[in-house]
């Protein structure tokens, strides 16, 4: 199985609109340093599925039949924006999975076009071509769900976006033992994260996990900034996620 | 004065998402073939300001300080996804004119962020560095304004999402008898046009209006098509807009 961060960033991933830190800088001179919205691109033999559609560009880099389903964590607009354009297609409909919340982003739900919304629930595994996937309930200010996939030999848990990890989820974790963990960290140590993991809590938090190998996405640029100034940060077994990188 | 359109391509712009007509396939392989979401710049003199923010890349496109406003003609996400990744922006605030639409789109009044919502009202005439702007409102699904943009010499009328016009914008338009009209026509000629102009109702409303010259934005990949068939369809005086023209 196959994982592929299709974009690593946070709201405020670098280049920030206005902001003239040295990361956003050079962010929009250097494309490899810009971050695109957080989402994962999953494949196992032949099944393929997307995390999130937070990407503009997601209908033309994914066409129509090129991807069993699409994920969503929760309905903020940088992880479903790439929604709206695609739903007004045509041909075969879009199997959308996402968390319970009736509310959904703009009017998604209202027209969803070729899209077809199925909810999903914590802890009730479904399965994608031969991937067995199970929501976890995480800690957002939207009702957010993580994705556990397990395609039999490797067992990846995509938590994003998160601050904390509910208990039943880190039971469940704990228990079901992830290879790989991919996690939330939007911000370098900070007082009081809110909705987010700071650096402190990612870091916490993967020690109680204690995953084989942890990734570190959903990125600002203050913690790029931070990473630069704090080389030796990362404890072995840790990796700040970049976009396109592939696991 | 100048008008760039940053975009001219209705929510079915080629490419279309799983559609294989001509003109999508042309389309994904041919940029030039491309419509963008329908949106405008307005330069005069040292005054310029954005109408409409569907680009993805509208903070990419347009750094901070580098215009004066933003104004929405109403809040589908094809014609505000641009501000969903700004308002984390930071410095300066972005004024955003926009119509009286307290549901807005998604969380975006929730959430502003460095955006300032201002709500203008039809026929009260604002300003924009020198350049007079009057509101006039349109037929859509959600509350919308066209915008009547003028600075001394050239009057602009912008008026997209629509389908008609409502007797009160005619009779104003007649009044103010615009230079140049840039008007919705979604379709080619149908049945039963739905919340924008099929090409029948847009020829019918420029003719009611009588400027010297229009434009045809917020267009589909069947209009496209169907203006390939029909070489000659356009009057003398009505011009297809295409991405990056400028007038």
């Amino acid at each position: 199985m196959r994982l592929t961060f299709l974009g690593t960033g946070s709201t405020s991933a670098p280049p920030l609109f206005g902001c003239e830190c040295a990361v956003c800088k050079a962010a929009r001179a250097v494309i490899s340093m810009r971050r695109k919205p957080a989402s994962a691109l999953i494949e196992a033999g032949e099944t393929r599925f997307i995390i999130d559609a937070g990407l503009h560009e997601l209908g033309d880099k994914f066409p129509s039949g090129s991807f069993a389903a699409i994920l969503l964590t929760h309905f903020h607009p940088d992880h479903v924006q790439g929604l709206f354009p695609m739903r007004w297609g045509v041909g075969d409909a879009v199997k959308v999975y996402c968390p319970p919340d009736n509310e959904g982003c703009a009017d998604l739900f209202k027209n969803p076009g070729i899209l077809k919304f199925e909810q999903v629930h914590k802890f009730e595994t479904f399965t994608i071509g031969d991937v067995r996937v199970t929501p976890v309930p995480l800690i957002h200010s939207k009702p957010t769900l993580g994705y556990c996939v397990d395609d039999g030999a490797t067992r990846i848990a995509y938590l994003t976006d998160t601050i904390g990890l509910p208990p039943a989820t880190l039971d469940f974790l704990t228990r079901w033992r992830p290879t790989d963990l991919v996690l939330d960290c939007s911000y370098p140590p900070r007082e009081l994260p809110k909705n987010h993991n700071d650096f402190t809590l990612a870091l916490k938090t993967i020690a109680d996990v204690a995953p084989d190998q942890a990734y570190l996405t959903h990125i600002g640029h203050e913690l790029d900034a931070w990473l630069l100034a704090h080389p030796d940060a990362l404890p072995r077994g840790v990796v700040i996620a970049r976009d396109s990188m592939a696991i």
